[in-house]
């Protein structure tokens, strides 16, 4: 594992698509346990001068979405990630640059999608990201289903 | 009611909005019945060519969002509309451009709201979007509560 080639990769990625490079989102840190990623308020302002819940969306979709992307890279696996359903929660607004941190799949979750990606090309996993305020009160949750398929 | 100042109405709130904005989003078409929004497909890649979920989620929300905020401003309310949960559910893969659409809430459902609306101040309420592809088929959909708060 290299860290920083693990976030010179992701941001590429995430560069390499218009919408997410219009709310400036970038990777926040990286490291053995959990994604976070970040983007200033300004580019993600709704009409009430807070951010915007389809920015958060995306924020929490992404970070989730990254998480398993990077398991599944530093596991020699080669798949498409997407996301199939996602619950979001809005606590709270947000008036401050948004941030938002998605937990890396474990080991034993990483075996069972590994057993399904091995049999049948692809498989799903259900993955968790939260958004905070800088005071560190939690904003916006997601729980959501993200599908693996294996790259052809 | 007039649909074309409604609509000019919308444009602005979603023009004013940056993030927004940057995803092409605009209103397709606004009537006594439904709000439908669309965002070009070039401005909303993901990283596999087809229609990034974050800005599908965005669509869908602001679908919903907006098909409140006017029908509110309609009924002479005057109120912020904010998305307080949703859930969405990714059918398929979209290659075209974006196309979400929601049902303006009826008479029974702006009744309670304004009930809440005047003895408290708020209230919330359950909307739904569809996002589908141009052959007519369903490639997203959402369930949100949003919540409408009386400006003092």
């Amino acid at each position: 594992m290299n860290p920083t080639a693990d976030i010179a990769h992701l941001d590429r990625l995430l560069a390499g698509m218009p919408p997410v490079a219009a709310l400036g989102l970038r990777v926040q840190s990286l490291d053995d346990a959990a994604l976070k990623l970040t983007a200033p308020l300004a580019l993600n302002l709704n009409d009430k001068g807070c951010a915007f819940g389809g920015s958060l969306a995306s924020l929490l979709t992404l970070a989730a979405w990254g998480a398993l992307e990077t398991t599944l890279r530093r596991a020699g696996i080669d798949a498409d990630v997407y996301v199939a359903d996602s619950r979001i929660v809005y606590a709270a607004p947000l008036y401050a640059d948004l941030s938002a941190e998605a937990a890396l799949p474990g080991a034993q979750a990483l075996a069972a999608l590994r057993s399904k990606l091995d049999s049948r090309g692809r498989g799903g996993i259900e993955l968790r990201a939260q958004a905070r305020c800088p005071e560190g009160r939690v904003v916006a949750t997601l729980e959501g289903r993200y599908a693996a398929v294996l790259r052809r």
